[in-house]
């Protein structure tokens, strides 16, 4: 796997000593602390309690999920590992309802099950495949960042929201992975994080991996976007996605949609950066189910709590961006430019 | 004074046995304490950590210290005692730059203090100054509530952000005493309340006090405003002030300028409740301090650290609302309605 400096410390997730290993995300920035999975209820229990966020690491982290379900059957058949599976299929495809790549990447590994012939065979493969996928993640970033990257300029200030990037994949980022290849390629960018209420992702996961990482990164509160591009202080944004439409639709962060319209309103590029693994060729807006969470994200931070009890709380977790306000889309193999649903096709050839 | 329900209850600021009662507001909203300043530096403390806040309360409570300097003050003459006052007029001016409330309340007071013979004379002219202007924003607000009502439609779900409430007044409130003034005239209205990070006035404050009151209120993320609004749930927004300029341009808590792009977009009307109080008839929007406030506001919530050592943070505590992003200024003589500069100058004949 190809590394940045330091980055073997920020690795999201990996099947290490048959289990899954992962950063617990919830711990950041005050802790880089890691969780070892062992059965796939583990798995879903991580991917519900945000320990591992962001589409392509839910997708990775819920593939290996099969894996250790497949590992810890104890099937006497191919039938009845099969059986195991999709006990396992159905339990970890309900743990998040909004990012497609979860569906997406557990219809994979079980598609290629289905093609076993034996009970080991189908061990195998279901780890090979999850193993596979991880892989591809890094090398989707990679790409992504090589055709992002020339959509910059030296000394560019980008807005980013939410976290996009390696602690939101397997490694390297999709969003971050592009301000990443970026600045390998000489350019100095700095980066504005949006804080991310409710659940903090750019204070505690972006400002947290870009610093690591060495990159200018300054922090504001979701408040001020605005303000800052008002002042000329914001040069492009890039954000990831949670699920991208044929139609262009993107799916993202809730605040993703309001920082679209403060770009457009101020001339701000706003692009977004997404793995073909994140689109979903077959939904319209309105058949895509924004997750509801909880009302604890909103009233208390840590045990502090900042809202008085009782108070009507909406905690949409995800918004949608409609494609007049997009720039761009980075994929790993190409930026795909307005009208998106057009031009998708020819990408995809 | 008049008194909605419970509404003696959350009296901001007073005068009480010689010193300044004030609810503190940064145990709100898991306490409603009071502290008791009994000098002018307890109460400058008091402003710039917060305590008080809201242009309104500002201005008063300045004015208060300002009474409590002439009381405490060992002056034997009353050339002695104007140098106390000027020392504590400087003093209290300092603690806060954006509000215009605060510099206007304070040469008010400095302003009749001026006119006294007798140093008893200044003493009493500067508690009763202050006194008035308690009693005056409490009518003013009653009278914006009224003129502001007509404005609201019977089932409306509003929006409002930071606290424009009896909070951030002596009682009653701007925005949200136009709220309650809709309501006591039959109107059922109900709120939304953006949490309006990184203080949280609007959890902390704007949702306690609202619940106090028995109005509808629910809370939601800054981040979810350009969302809600999409879903065409909210009908109305309506904010405070700390600046209002000849010109319409209306200087307000960080995020409300980013609400004034969304409502117009969304189609939403977008109106400012603010006393005459807080009109500046002389800066132009150059001219205006945008207060920076500190890093640990951005970086801590309680004692929970949410952003990484070091990390870079900008902290803007107001925000610019050009006036082409306003439908309508709520004011104790009726509402302005664009042009502003022009339906200024004929409001105040």
């Amino acid at each position: 796997m190809a590394k940045s400096k330091n980055l073997d410390l920020l690795l999201t997730v990996e099947w290490k000593d048959n289990a899954v290993v992962m950063i617990d995300q919830t711990k950041l920035p005050n802790k880089l602390a890691y969780v070892k999975c062992t059965d796939y209820h583990q798995v879903a229990d991580a991917i519900k309690k945000l320990v591992v966020r962001g589409a392509p690491a839910i997708g990775v982290s819920a593939a290996l999920g099969l894996a250790l379900a497949a590992q810890n059957s104890k099937a006497k058949t191919l039938s009845e590992l099969m059986t195991d599976l999709d006990t396992a299929f159905k339990e970890l495809r309900a743990t998040r309802p909004t990012a497609v790549n979860l569906f997406w990447a557990l219809e994979r590994v079980m598609g290629k099950a289905k093609r076993a012939k034996t009970l080991e065979d189908a061990r195998n493969i279901v780890l090979a495949e999850a193993q596979k996928m991880w892989q591809e993640d890094v090398k989707a970033n990679r790409e992504m960042g090589a055709n992002g990257a020339r959509l910059f300029q030296d000394g560019d200030v980008v807005l980013t929201h939410c976290n996009a990037g390696s602690l939101a994949t397997v490694a390297y980022g999709t969003a971050l992975g592009v301000i990443r290849a970026a600045r390998e390629s000489g350019k100095r960018l700095s980066v504005i994080a949006t804080e991310t209420r409710p659940v903090m992702q750019g204070a505690r996961l972006t400002a947290f991996e870009l610093q690591h990482d060495g990159v200018d990164v300054s922090l504001i509160p979701d408040t001020a976007v605005g303000h800052m591009m008002a002042r000329g202080a914001i040069k492009r944004v890039i954000v990831g996605a949670d699920r991208v439409l044929r139609t262009g639709h993107v799916f993202n962060k809730i605040g993703t949609y309001q920082v679209a319209i403060l770009a457009s309103r101020h001339k701000v590029p706003f692009y977004v950066a997404a793995p073909l693994s994140t689109f979903d060729f077959e939904s319209d807006p309105k058949d895509v189910v924004i997750e509801e969470r909880s009302v604890d994200e909103v009233v208390k931070v840590g045990k502090k709590r900042v809202a008085p009890k009782g108070v009507r709380i909406f905690n949409p977790a995800f918004d949608m961006t409609p494609p007049e306000l997009i720039t761009g889309i980075i994929t790993e193999r190409g930026v795909l430019k307005p009208p998106f649903e057009k031009n998708l096709k020819a990408l995809l050839g």
